[in-house]
């Protein structure tokens, strides 16, 4: 399954085509428009203010609700695209101008072109799609908020409630929590500042398979997915970053009877293949580089110059419109390998 | 550039083949057994009792010293392979003996085939070669021991000097530290315990247009190739898991004459592109899973069992013997993007 | 560079994702308009009454008039749809309404969907910018009818001109088969018969080194893109399916002061690999096969049946129509190859 | 599935790896070999006389005789290498001599490394396993001899029986013709020149759906793949190259009770995807380029000379050594559909 995007920011609009898709798959639009509904700007605190009604439509590959196995194309429509939202020939700190300009050979001054966080719309359709076809395999995907700033909930991944995500703007498991993070939010807003945030993801019932045990381990396809993803700074599943401090006593995930493990510090992948417990991963975010404050930097002749404020269009931190976007990514990854295990587990024995 | 990867633990050798190598590179085979001495087992505390000579027989792609352009084969024999070495159908925790079982269909009895850290030889050669590429583009690569268990060195990445790490067994930067680190190492053979670590790489002299921008992002990459190492549980660049807890102002990188940052934080890379400036990344691994001690598990029908101890033929750490699989892999992945472009910045006004 | 197509002949348009193409080409659309014009359905004898304006919409990827190095994504949205064209339920003979039954599990009673020779609306698009692309570094493609049923034009591939190819509707190159070729089709058309036809693609003024020798050879990769034209059912290049009777006496190219051969029976590439000589070769398609006359099948029940007379939206003969969809197919396989060819020698003595 | 081969006709010897090949199937190494040894050079009429064990050793990914789902490498040495063989510095004509010069960079003095049809070895190899895999499923692959220089057998290439084929050196249905074309080769061998000829290839029960419907039709894949054996020249399939010539009323493949259809130009393909009928397609191949006699060309700087006779090593025919790397290049094809198919047809409606 491939999936290409196209569009930038400040163009007619962002698209996808997703190649391989298999056919028959019921195609459940109100669902995949909620996913856009989740990823699009709100009005609330912390989020930006540009307005879009993010209405998909689907160019090719389905048919009467379902998909016919022919390359499904989407295309949405910027509307809320104000050319003058960038100051001219100014370098943005911590941005993709400088990095672009140097690559292709010319400076844009369009908001970032591909950079743009809003590409991630594509992202979200396709996973979108890819999502629907696990449901019908029985594999679900939940992705949550685990940290913004200083606020972190500390529980363990597979014990976040779909209904307590649900339950507040910024999905994170506890409420209270939740309240803490607004205020956060709130007050880095007063002060022209941003955050960075932390999304856990959670596949569960996960067939046992999945995953190449080289060079297409599940959780290096994953993380290539996730540090694709604007903003990420890094990826851990399982024990994580913190297996560094651990002793193998510690973090050995002990067999018991109906082969499951009593702990899951292997965030359900051994040996690069799942191994049918619950899949559990971090991803961690920068804070938002464009400030409601004026920062030093240079412009295109290489002078010392002032970015001015970055406006209202701007989000304080990407949770918790980058959620779905985390959801979406992750489909495609388990989908890709579940297409990969029924190639090669058609054979043979497999059969019998 | 590709690198395929064949053999097993207990087979007859590990090898590779390195397609798409560019013709008329210099091939310095002293500093390719070099890596792979690097990778080979001690005799030093905290390192597996298995001996074997690595010599690297090259197959094919080289002539008088040069790549000529074809696929270049390696091959490294086994040679101390012990049939006896693991106890048959035992599953061995938190290693892949379940997955494989269930993914090809029968239980590998001969230490984990594919799955063992043995496969890394191959990445080492294929790696070693691109690194030599990459060499003579003038980028360079380095990584080191930033952390064992408990004792972690806290520098930044860009200070660590070559000399210093090379001046210890454990490529610690601080000679103190790797002190430690060997004690602590000494203290858990002892217990026969293990520990997890963590490895930080330095890419520098890095040009500036390195990595695609949407899907093929260069920290993209990168992750995937390191969370594709046997034990890798996390993979952070520039600010890292750490940007979750951190504000916009104080991790803006801003633009000083001359067209650098005064800091680093985004490690280099600024929207999938690197940017000019030092990549530096960190990875985690978890402790090695196999104990010189007893372990509760199950055999293969099922059934409550110990596994023995693991005998000497088991690192109590990946570190040291990771890094240079570590460095490899990041030749491979910035020397694959470096030919993207080239091929994509020959073209019209690049030329001019 | 990958170009994805997606859209039905049937549904609401034609699209393609060119993806990885260089920025800073200057693309001229008015002649990417004509390359499509070309394919169109014109009014003549031999063409299908299908009428459309193809004003391709370019939805990214472009900026000022030239590419940027993001994605370009293209519409042409389709106008001229009849939904009760086809029978419903029947199979038609030589099409692909029975494989696409069996492989995607419903009949598809619009028009083939993908399997319309409309989805080459999309190759000529993406061929058409790699065309432009390979204009700038200087390389032509230029495609022409050879034959038509029993008229056949007998001269070098390399004789063929531009001029004479362009003076009459079926871009043969001698004005006097033309008319041959004219009344035949008209003959056809008057029995509602269809007719099968050759096409001959010449590349001139190719750099040496494009292709790779095992298994990306220039030839191979030709081969692949012409046999997935619709129709298409042999390819042949330089002495061609004819080589089999001919000794190596006669095939032989002689070299010349100057590095030329004094013939070029190897058609442009040797060992996979272009020479520098102009590369041509032959693409035979078969008659189309939706016959103006009713013809004996089955419907989707198995039962006997007739399939009536196809009407009049249909060609007698894929030529002159198919022939910018060679071209094009033809220019996205050479720049490809050009990219490579950029890629591996970029480095070393290349550059010296 | 990927095939990845290596090594040079005067280097160590050749060598492949065949990634993603499934586990649990029977490896028949005898067969294998015997796949080789039609390969190898014999001493009859028209063969080459460097004599060489074909050896196969397997490095990995079998065990017990089965695969074992990693990639499975296997080793052929050289033995017969003998470094005077060619003229320093001199051009042969229409080999690769020139190509690899200009591409890589130097003058291969070695019987045209990667170029010699000695690479074909580890085609043969890989695509021995894909066959076993195929016989498996039910699928049988069988290539001979149609036609060499003037003698050309007539018959419809289903109707070729492998006894027939197996009773004669040449792999010629008919052994009337076989004799004739065995005159033939001993006429040439005289004069000390060669001939092209013509192999077709029958794919036979074949499970309706395999290839893909765009840009990975099953022709188009095989095309590529036989295009890319040496020496190939052309590929028809079906109808072929004929088809030009020949009008729908003729061509077009009635379907009849039980979805069948009454011929099969549709070569077994339509809309690029199997329909359950034979597949069947030549391949034609130029004559062989080395003579047994004088010929003039260039040196390396460009002054005419004459290139010495060839010697003994050479044949003057690619048949019949080239049979079973057509066969061999076919299953590797049909194979990877057949797990496309598998991949994509698990979902769904298919499993019901």
């Amino acid at each position: 399954m491939v999936l290409t995007t196209f569009g930038e920011s400040h163009g007619a609009g962002i698209g996808g085509v997703l190649d391989g898709f298999p056919p028959g798959i019921i195609v459940d639009k109100a669902w995949i428009n909620r996913q856009l509904q989740r990823r699009r700007t709100g009005s609330h605190t912390g989020s930006s203010a540009r307005m879009e009604e993010d209405n998909v439509r689907f160019l090719s590959g389905l048919k009467d609700g379902q998909s016919t196995g022919a390359p499904i194309a989407f295309w949405v429509e910027n509307q809320d695209v104000t050319d003058a939202a960038y100051p001219e020939g100014i370098l943005r700190p911590s941005h993709a101008d400088y990095t672009y300009w140097k690559k292709y050979g010319f400076f844009d001054h369009d908001g970032g072109g591909r950079a743009s966080a809003r590409e991630s719309v594509a992202r979200v359709v396709g996973g979108a799609l890819a999502a629907l076809l696990l449901k019908q395999e029985g594999i679900h995907i939940l992705a949550f908020t685990r940290q913004i700033g200083p606020v972190c909930w500390k529980g363990e991944s597979s014990q976040a409630k779909v209904e307590a995500i649900e339950a507040n703007r910024l999905c994170c498991p506890d409420h209270k929590l939740a309240e803490e993070m607004e205020n956060y939010l709130q007050e880095l807003r007063s002060t022209g500042d941003t955050t960075g945030a932390m999304v856990t993801c959670l596949v569960s019932v996960v067939p046992c398979g999945l995953g190449e045990p080289a060079y297409g381990k599940l959780q290096a396809d994953l993380a290539q997915a996730m540090m694709g993803i604007n903003a990420a700074k890094g990826f851990e599943y399982g024990s994580g970053m913190g297996s560094a401090a651990r002793r193998g006593s510690e973090l050995n995930d002990i067999w018991e009877p109906g082969f499951h493990t009593r702990n899951n510090h292997s965030g359900g992948i051994q040996g690069g293949i799942s191994n049918g417990e619950d899949i559990y991963f971090n991803v961690a975010f920068k804070p938002v580089p464009s400030l409601q404050r004026a920062q030093p930097t240079l412009n295109e002749k290489g002078e010392v110059t002032q970015l001015p404020p970055a406006g209202k269009r701007h989000d304080c931190c990407v949770v918790p419109r980058v959620i779905p976007v985390v959801e979406s990514m992750a489909a495609l990854v388990i989908a890709d390998h579940l297409l990969m295990k029924y190639a090669y587990q058609s054979f043979s024995y497999h059969k019998k």
